[in-house]
Formats: structure tokens, sequence, C-alpha cells
């Protein structure tokens, strides 16, 4: 999606900043198509997920700065899916920010394909990739400085307390593995287009990489269904011009409604989160100033 | 694909070690499609693709214990891609170990829905999956006794050295990451279908993992373009009875040649693959007898 009032070689973060600013929104809607949980009057088939993902885009489009298809999702449905979600992206409007929840993870040659097919064959603006496998298979997705990478850092699930909260020797010191990816994410840097992801349901670690990495969005998923709190996660997560922080909920605003009014109740629920956001983001600013 | 000797109820660590037995060999071949590689009087195009694909796998099959196309090589074909991979894969033979290299990795409900995905819809025997999110984001694929997870633990790129060997705090030592990823591994394996992927290029790294994990399989990329040893990765990777390492090659036997005998040359660099392993297996257990 091309910001129209965006140069064709501004960043990725400089065109998040933007798109955040334009809306006044630091929301984004998830778009984790589930065939089982469709609304009355949608048939779970392909055209009838095509509709009911373009309602939820057409009743939320206002109100927020970014959407997220989970890729995972549209690959569970088969051959069809990557087409679905190629006719969906279509109906998102220029100006907001597309992400590519993927999660990858792969060498060189390989993330290259991937990156092939994420950012041009779909013209997603970012894309989600885990560190696992180290700096080579995060670069791939850095090579154009418009596009975007979220590096997985500290994620919103239980199972990130085994691996992400080890001790690890780092330099001199000592230091959780997470924020040694936070600390390598703003290593690789160079061109205004690294992001990271850290869940709202560890509201301290949030905090904790937003000092470690003051320049760089924040992916914040596990608001709503997970636990997470929407005004925390802009408290904690916000860079210091208010800005950065990107708050996903997904099922909550998605399936809000299985009635015929799915729709009015969807914008609904994304409008009482983004004005949530707002309301404290304000709040936050203005003790900022006056602090 | 079900093996026909096997029961229904047969774990994946056992099917596979019938597939080594059967077919005496630990190559895998791997199936990474690349449009731009295809040899004389194949088009770069879905006909062209499977056909190519197909004549790999008729000219292998009797030499191989699995194949394991790579995901995003399919993805980045486009719509398309999910139903070439489903064409393919009808025609490997029964018996055949079929592993879906994604290196995935997310929570619960959305690993769920990727599990349903590559083990019910494409009917694959294993994936590969990424371990930075944790137990709770593996476990959903382990959930079918019959079907396996490989979780990364020392990849091949030289990118592994970044997050994969900090030396971590753990019980009352210090372990490099990956090994501690070994141990969780071991750990999770209740049903015998959990396995580890180690990079050939790292020798000493996969004789420390087979040491951790004496019963788990071992998936093992790296041999060929990468530089990894193919002999080697079965003196270092195999459990005691000799089997459990899977070595897996990929361009060196996909692209062996561009000219009209690619098959023959296909066949002819995975049998020498094939009986170099054989024989330095063989040479292996002789000496394991001896001593």
């Amino acid at each position: 999606m091309t910001n129209a009032g965006t140069s064709t070689s501004t960043p990725f973060t400089q065109r998040l900043r933007q798109a955040q600013r334009a809306s006044d929104s630091a929301l984004c809607v998830g778009l984790d198509i589930d065939p089982s949980r469709m609304p009355v009057g949608i048939a779970p088939r392909r055209q009838g997920l095509v509709r009911f993902l373009r309602g939820i885009i057409e009743s939320t489009a206002d109100l927020v700065c970014a959407y997220k298809p989970n890729l995972a999702f549209f690959e569970a449905l088969g051959a069809e899916g990557w087409s679905i979600l190629h006719e969906v992206l279509l109906s998102i409007p220029d100006g907001l920010i597309t992400i590519a929840d993927g999660k990858r993870g792969d060498i060189g040659s390989t993330a290259e394909r991937y990156a092939a097919a994420v950012f041009q064959e779909l013209n997603f603006d970012a894309i989600t990739v885990n560190p696992y496998q180290g700096a080579d298979s995060i670069e791939p997705y850095l090579a154009d400085q418009t596009r975007g990478a979220f590096i997985l850092c500290k994620t919103s699930n239980p199972g990130s307390m085994d691996f992400q909260e080890l001790l690890c020797r780092f330099a001199d010191t000592e230091a959780p593995l997470f924020e040694i990816v936070a600390r390598k994410a703003v290593a690789l840097d160079v061109l205004g287009n690294v992001g990271l992801v850290v869940g709202a349901t560890y509201p301290e670690q949030l905090a904790r990489v937003r000092a470690l990495a003051p320049h760089q969005p924040i992916l914040i998923p596990g608001v709503g269904t997970q636990g997470g709190d929407a005004a925390e996660s802009i408290r904690k997560g916000a860079a210091s011009d208010g800005t950065l922080a990107i708050v996903n909920v997904s099922r909550q605003v998605l399936y809000a409604s299985s009635d015929s009014n799915w729709e009015t109740i969807a914008r609904s629920e994304a409008r009482g989160l983004r004005d949530l956001m707002r309301n404290d983001q304000a709040e936050c600013f203005e003790g900022k100033s006056a602090g």
C-alpha cells in the first residue's frame, strides 16, 4: 500500500509514524480468519470469507493505523488461502500499513525467496520474523528501506518464559535473551526499517525494550483475549513522541458479534479501543510535558 | 504418506527408523523449487515445475528415506504454490517420510491452525518448528504421535552464532542456548515424535546434540552447497543403531545438471551421496562393534 503523502523512498518507520498521525490511532486489527466463527449470513467459503474480511476493513479503516493478517490462518484454508488473502489486501486503503504476520526465520536464499513473496507478490509493507537463526536470516527482509521487519523479542504467550527469559552472558554482563535480541535489532536498524514484537501481557519487559530501542516501532499483540491491557501498552510501549507503538487486537474486534449486526459491533469495539489508547496517549504526553 | 508395514498408531520416530531401514538410506532430498533454475525443456510455469519435481522424485525415490519441500519456495510461487506442492506430494511413494520445512513458531491457536494445514490438508509426516516462542508453540505439533516435529537447534548458517551459541544460565550451570533447546526437546518427547535440526556445518555441535538426545531423530541440512560433510554428519549424528540421522541435500541433487539428462545426473548425485553415507555408516558400526 503506498501512502499518497509519502515519497517512494521513505523508510518504513517514518511511513508508520505518518500512518499513525494521519489516523490518530495506534490500533492494528489482526485479520485472523477463522471459518468456524463466521457471523450469521456469511458462508464459511471463499466468497463469504472475503466478504467478511472486507466488511471488517470497511467498518474499521478510519480507526486504525494498520492491518495484520496472520498467514497461518490463510494457509490453513489450503490452495485458496493465498488468493483470498490477495483479494482482501486489495481492499485496504492506501496510507494504512499492512503487516504479514508469518514469524518467519530461514537462511539467506530462502529468506530472500520469502521476502519476494510477501513484499513483491502480496505487496505487504512489513513482516514479522523470528530471530533464532540470527542476523543473516533477518537481513534479507531489510534490503528495501520502505519495507519493515518486526523481530520477535518477548512474545505474549506463557512459553515466552522458556527461552526468551534465559539469562545469557553478553559483553561483560548478563541479560535475558529478549534484551539481547532487542540490542541486536537496534544494531541491525541501519535504514530505519527494523521493529520489535513485545506482548502486551508483559508490560515490564515492554518498558525495558522501549528503553533499549527508543526509535524503533514495537508491535504489541496480546491485548484482549490474551489479557493484555491496551492503555498500559501505549504508556509502556510508545516512543517519546507518542507514536511507534502498534497495538494489535484480533478476535475481540473480528468476532465481537455473530449476529447480523457484526459490522456495527466490530466498528464499535475498534472505536472503543482506539479512543481508550488515544486518551491515554494524550494524558501520558501531557504528563511528560509537565514533568 | 502411510507406510504399508506400519500400524496407524506407530510413533513418528519409529516410522522414520522403518523408512531408513527399508530404504537403507539416510538421504533426504530437499525439494526447493526455483523456477529460474529449470533445466532445458522445462518451462518455469506450473506444469513444468510439477513435471520437474516429479522427475526428481521418480529418479531418486529408491535412494532416499525422505523428501523435504521448503515451503518458502512454494509460497514464493504465489496462489499456485500450494496446489503445486499438493500435486507433487501425491507422487511420493508410500513408506517414504515427508517433511514440511516451514520453520514455524507461533502460539497455541495459530500453531494448531498451521498443524491442521500441514498434517491434515497436505498430509505431511513431519514439520520443522522454531523454538524461540517456547513449549506452548511446539506442543500443538506433537498431539498426533504419528506425526513429528523437528525443532531448530543449531542451524547451518553463520548467523547461528548470534543467539544459539550464547551462554545461558541453566539449572546450576551454564550452557549454550542450542544445548538448552536440545534438553527441552527431549523433555517434550513424551510420545516418540520429537526431532532436532542441527547443521552439518557444525559437526562438534552435532555430536554434542546426539549425546544429549540419544533417541531422537536429527535432521541435518547444510551438506553440499553450504559446505557440510555427508559422511561426517552420519558419524556424528546417527544414533547407536546407525539410524535417526537424516542428511538433507537440496541444490546439489535438484540442479546437478541443466541439460536434458538432468534426471540421470540427479539420480547419480543422490546415489553417490547415499552410498557415501552407507559405507561410512557400515564402517562406523563395525568400529563400534569392535570397540
